[in-house]
């Protein structure tokens, strides 16, 4: 354990974590947070169309090249920790040793938040049932009988990042943050994701749209953040505070 | 105008600021803000029960009573500024007129937060027409084209108190804060409040147990904070942040 | 007033009590009720085109068909007493002479429940704005301030009846009664709608399906109950029981 | 099997039942309702802090401690029969054999009304999974091709009992229940719960804010009971009824 | 595979799709269309009772009566395939097994669109949970690293086909199908039911209602095409069109 | 009257379709559609902050101003027809003038469909006031008792066009249209807009990312079409077909 505040990731899928949330975690690294990113797979079936398509591929030799990109990625964006827990994607293996093992990950980490996919994805059920086993996971890391002795978990928020069709997936933001400062992390993290070319500048039109919607949430031409580039998230649970902001 | 911060409670009837936020008030006071509370009726008809029970009571001495009820209640917060706007209530009469004296006040604060009822209220629709009408003069406070020369509002939060019975309002609060420094000052002005003694351990119960979903949100018994006394809030915008809590 | 348990429908236009709630008025009449009827307008603009095809035909002629058509059934539900407000339809003026005037009937009929239409229809906002006035005007009622020294009303329930398309107006009922016992006299009243034959069978299949619903919620083919023909209600306030049923 | 009205309480962790609906079970009681309480864990890992802060703790004295504190808890309120279905929490496990276990105590039970937890709870995943759990044994309860021979259940509500955040639950009741008259067994029931004393007082206010809540929604200061302490639940099905309340 | 269109409908016990969908598929049968149904299980436990209640009846002589029902119904739509995964029923075993063939069908049947069961239904967790299985096969199919060298699905519509009592299944109808020219069809597949003669008039009715919706959603009395019987359904993704109907 | 088919927009404030749905307008006008723009206001109060930061800016010239750009923008997309209703803005003015303004263009016009705002909207309640304004509207051209002779208006869909921040506008999409022919004109109209250059990279932004969407539901990279830009609707009332999509 350290000192440091930590925060924890968990992404369905190898690349999620760049397109969903890359700017937060450079971010907060830059702040001084060990950002720990658990990629329960590699997205190595569903998520890897261009090297399928290439002559004699190997179930194999795509999970090398997206753990590749993903670690490529998470260097880019100065990660602090990566995990594959190599569950097998389309669909997960979310059993009870997948989940011992991410217990044991979050009470390593000991998170100060969390952060996870949209509560509903009809398009992607990976992506829904990584949320309901993140907040299961979270529930059996703040039992006090599992693995007495261990620390346990305090009450972190879960964060749901932004999935690729917001409104289909009934997500819905209640935070913006400000990712101009790391931008160009991000941005070279994306870049890694060579497979996925088609969504570079999905990704970057939707951070300079979020930066407009931070811009107008802070004031608008009334005196607005000069915000570029912007994540949104969904806070699953309320915040405790001692000022209104 | 001033350099403090400033915040406006836009509140239905004469007592609805005192059982809903006067913890958030007396705290923000105690920080330094500037509080305004904008009463938009003495409550005189609907919710002066215990008074109009009186022999021969008439309209005026209701609202007579009612307003040194909300003045005394506000003074025990530390209330910066009260305004009856003296709209009649059950029902509110929100005309174009309303809405210029609403608007006109919101410039002359220029809150850096609002505060008003739940969406839905199916029980007094007084509470709901007073969050539209708030919307409605909130979104005329910043068009530049309205009284042009004048200072135009930013984007402040609108925040939700907390109704009589928050699940059939559809109310669900995404932000707790700590009333506990100023519970003293939120018990004295309820007990202003004498036409409604019926609410006083009423409202003492929901802080007691907004203090324990406080606790339960900051850590729990694995490093909760030991919060006594909570007010919840539902913030109607997205946030915009620079480090997510 | 009366010693007899009563009750209010509040029905936008004159014939959708007939329709929606019949078989409700009907028995509950032959239970010993005195149920009023209230309908705001004759639907004489919106729902009334097999008159205007005709001939000639006038504003006033239309209303005096209409009026015939529900007083006809209305006697054939053998309601207590129907009231006509001749507010205008599409849309009512709902102005607050027309709540005035309904707040009087409140309290002079002293519902032990109300009836009115669903929360929301996209398709006909007379029958949203008449239950949005429903609640306005149950709220006057329950004012000690307004026309002190009247007898204030209770907190009666307001039931929701049936729209025409359920699932487009978010419409979910909550309670179906067994109106088996007084079909006959629903399907005559139903019958007095001379100008709307169309729907004469849509509702008399409404009917037999709500009765297979009634069937399945009270046991189905392990003891349910052998009704053939029911109304769906959706409540909006909670009931408050000694025993759960 | 027995003549008497039977009521079914399924309950994730042992404790459970007690701060959520004591007083529902101690009034049923009262009313010659045979209730049965089955505890689908001990809540040992989970719910048992104070416990696990003990020097030397295991597993099966937590289980043992809070076994008797269930049962305690469960003569104070007067229960039928409670059972223990150990399926172990944090997380339960509901496999098939959990469930032909409870569909064997639904079958002997036959249940007039079924009780559990609310549908969602992202702070405790248990709960929220009991809840479908209880929905896919009442179903195959009602199959005539399982265990033919028996008895098949009927078509019994599920009432939904009160969770710790109501708003962040989605829960909203849609009926109170008046529990004044077996208030003290309740809280006798409740100091059964030596490990959770935090929590006493806190239920003690929600059963005075149901109490206002049932007085409100009774008629109020028009006629309203003088309900001291009630229970809320949401019913999951809808009622069938004769006459309307 | 064809050159024909093609489309699945996924059922969870073998008289769903007669009900809810028969005209669907005999309309586009006469179309061109190929349909496959995929009954997951014959419904023999759960809906079944007629032939339960008959002396010394066995599991396999149900699913022979039903299926041969079901066969019957088939072939009175016109159904080009009915497959049978015989998964068993109250509660279907959705297990990897039965996800691989799921899949395989899809693959093997290229679907232009899917049908299945409502999102939620608390009467019948067996419906829900083939929604929620067809969503994941659906996803599994479209993975191009699933079964390298087999053609990979494309985005076809997941239709939801009307449940029994649509609203409490949240289900919400956002298509209307003439199915006027097929209705003689239909009505012989329900005939082919005889466990279940007491749905033949209710699933009428229900086509003659949505008849009526189809009738009023295009132009009703000023233009409404003279629809006589119709089925509804909710598209679960946005569809993608050239020009706005 | 025409014999083309002819479509209606509903604009708050003079840019709005122009953002929201100018591709829509274009392509239709391509395909032969008459498409009739309807603007309730300027957006001289609440849209034009850039106009009011000049020095001696008077409303009229900022309604000059906005009433050129709007006309050059109806002019590059190809709009048959735009009509001014000058109700004011931030709020507007809809009374029954107003309706009895629109429901005259509404029967003029015979739209084929219809096309307005969000449903709700907290920033910018004029949009969510226009949209009910259009229901009403829309409700009373199909009374055939108001201005008998005329014309009855059938049941053109409701589109509702895409707000600034679609998730806290609670807008979900169900169509996405191909508005690649037409995108030259749609940004040349965009660029009309000289007050709101703030917004024209935004909406090429959702434009693209909209087109991305199309090629994902209309298969992806199994077989999805090429689509490069792209707006999306909600539609309000159900669809009516004779074959499913």
């Amino acid at each position: 354990m350290t000192d440091k505040k930590t925060a924890l990731v968990i992404s369905a899928h190898a690349a999620d974590f760049v397109w969903r949330c890359g700017g937060a975690i450079a971010l907060h690294q830059e702040k001084g947070y060990e950002v720990t990113v658990a990629c329960l797979s590699y997205g190595e079936r569903g998520e890897s169309a261009k090297l399928w398509k290439q002559e004699g591929m190997t179930l194999e030799r795509v999970k090398e090249a997206r753990r590749e990109e993903a670690s490529n990625a998470a260097t880019a964006l100065g990660v602090n920790d990566i995990r594959f827990l190599d569950l097998g994607d389309y669909p997960l293996r979310l059993d009870r040793d997948a989940q011992e093992q991410m217990v044991d990950i979050i009470r390593e980490v000991q998170p100060k938040w969390m952060m996870s996919h949209s509560k509903w994805d009809p398009y992607n059920t990976d992506h829904m049932n990584t949320t309901q086993f993140a907040l299961e996971c979270r529930m059996i890391a703040q039992a006090w009988g599992h693995n007495p002795g261990q620390k346990v978990l305090g009450a972190p928020q879960l964060y749901l990042f932004e999935p690729h069709q917001t409104e289909q997936m009934e997500w819905k933001p209640n935070v913006f943050l400000d990712i101009t400062p790391v931008w160009d992390k991000k941005r070279a993290a994306i870049e890694c994701m060579q497979g996925q070319e088609h969504l570079w500048d999905f990704y970057t039109n939707v951070a300079e749209n979020r930066g407009n919607h931070f811009r107008r949430n802070s004031g608008g031409q009334a005196g607005g953040r000069n915000c570029r580039y912007a994540e949104g998230f969904q806070m699953i649970f309320p915040q405790t505070v001692d000022e209104l902001a």
